[in-house]
């Protein structure tokens, strides 16, 4: 089974990218020719059905526009939920399609329980369950994001799908205002943030591919470059996911020394900044999608 | 709009119970009648619409049994979302079911995130999103749980839906044995899970329903009974969700002083030992389910 870790490695060197594309799919922000044709038929297929289709659609041209320049696409699992079974579905259809691409998919869950719960978890998004026949498809992710409040033994459910060829991202520092609040808790002149980046390393420390990457990375924000420094030292064989570029305020500098190993060792994150650049640059949204994960790619060049 | 800690309250009172009744169906634990029903069916619809049709009519059975006896039912998403489509289709199922016999849902999906990021999770667990031509439905839970770790403004989100009715519940000191790794990271002298407790004190001080509880508690193991009991005294009036009981150890001495107010302030989780108790005592599933949550509930009386 190949590692996670060295599936985002090739993809990594291949495309020289480490722009991870996110896919936060809005009713508002769809272009106009989707929401014509798929308002055509809300009327007979129910409206979870039609913007779950809609979104599925949505998600696929923008696949298909950055699958020579993206390294990875994370999709946002809350925004496929809001549309129940049918948005559920649509989300696996986004992961083949990525798949179809060789795209390493990240799905940003931050899920994290307990025993059979855990396992249960990953199941759902990895793959799948026992039927009463055979097995019942999960979700079929490449990784997960993982919330670490409970403790190791809420991380260790998913970090056992490893072994399957998955990996998982668990949040250390991440990139929002409110993130200070518990992670930034000092005890023993260690705050909170770099005791999980231990516990990651830990977790990790036998799941590393051939690429020398760990299969157990970590979320650290962009939005917090000195924390983010600290999270790599920590972490020299992790890859880090990293939030907080473009849309939430951080440049290409905020990046400076989170390189490690030959294949950059992270990958940053954008979602709106790319799937709505048609909202700004105008024109068909596959090719502003692409322009941007483009432009993307070029600013962060120089940290590679 | 009624507040979700009136509802509860309410359900406490007029059952003379706390328990609330976890909702984890797993195939392997499912009684030989349901296997043999929908193993048949199985050929027909596929595994994944038949295993979710079992655990529909499983969970419908117990919340039929126990409806009298337990104040609350908390069915956990993980254990759904391992039969994709159908499984979210079920779970929606089981929370109209417990709305027949006005039995408050505690959906538990752990979820956190920030923004709109946090609105769709909050969207999906409860009034539904926007669709072309309406609102698409959503899962319609009473409250949801929540992780903290991301902050308050992966709080707020949830938060918000209170004024439309609905609770959140957001993990403190939890019951399992990893628990204290993060959240009993002392700085300043105070474990970390009583700055959440602060936390959840502030984001709900806004929200009491006219019973004096507050729409946003905690949730809080009582295998720590000494902790479980500085939430209390942090969250006077707050509910607390209090897993822990039962199959995890923890006994009904455990929950001395931890009622508050006049409708106890807290309610009781237990899941296996409710829900499979047909596999200790042989029977009816359902018999047998009844009869734990009225020995579970009579345990718990002196409590009160």
């Amino acid at each position: 089974m190949e590692h996670f870790s060295d599936r985002l490695a090739t993809a990594i060197r291949t495309r020289r990218s480490v722009v991870c594309v996110g896919l936060d799919p809005v009713l508002e922000r769809m272009p106009p020719e989707l929401v014509e044709k798929y308002r055509l038929q809300a009327a007979e297929l129910g409206d979870e059905a039609a913007v779950a289709a809609c979104f599925q659609e949505f998600c696929s041209g923008v696949i298909d526009a950055v699958a020579e320049t993206a390294a990875c696409v994370k999709p946002q699992a809350a925004f496929f939920e809001q549309y129940g079974a049918a948005g559920w579905r649509a989300l696996a259809a986004v992961v083949r399609c990525a798949h179809q691409y060789e795209l390493p998919v990240i799905l940003d869950v931050k899920r994290g329980d307990i025993a059979s719960t855990g396992a249960a978890y990953g199941r759902a998004a990895f793959g799948g369950a026992a039927g009463f026949s055979g097995r019942v498809p999960g979700l079929d992710a490449d990784a997960v994001t993982a919330s670490p409040y409970l403790g190791d033994d809420s991380l260790q459910p998913l970090v056992d799908q490893c072994a399957a060829g998955r990996g998982v991202f668990v949040l250390t520092r991440t990139s929002n205002p409110g993130a200070a609040l518990l992670q930034e808790v000092e005890a023993d002149g260690r705050p909170l943030f770099l005791r999980v980046a231990d516990l990651v390393r830990e977790l990790g420390a036998s799941h590393r591919g051939e690429s020398g990457y760990s299969d157990v990375g970590a979320v650290a924000g962009a939005t917090a470059p000195a924390q983010l420094r600290a999270v790599r030292e920590a972490l020299p064989h992790a890859f880090l996911l990293v939030p907080g570029y473009g849309a939430q305020g951080a440049g290409a500098d905020a990046l400076a020394g989170v390189a490690a190993g030959d294949a950059a060792g992270f990958v940053v994150n954008a979602s709106r900044s790319i799937i709505f650049a048609w909202q700004v640059a105008g024109g068909d949204y596959r090719r502003a999608a692409a322009a941007a994960a483009e432009s993307m790619r070029n600013d962060l060049q120089d940290v590679l």
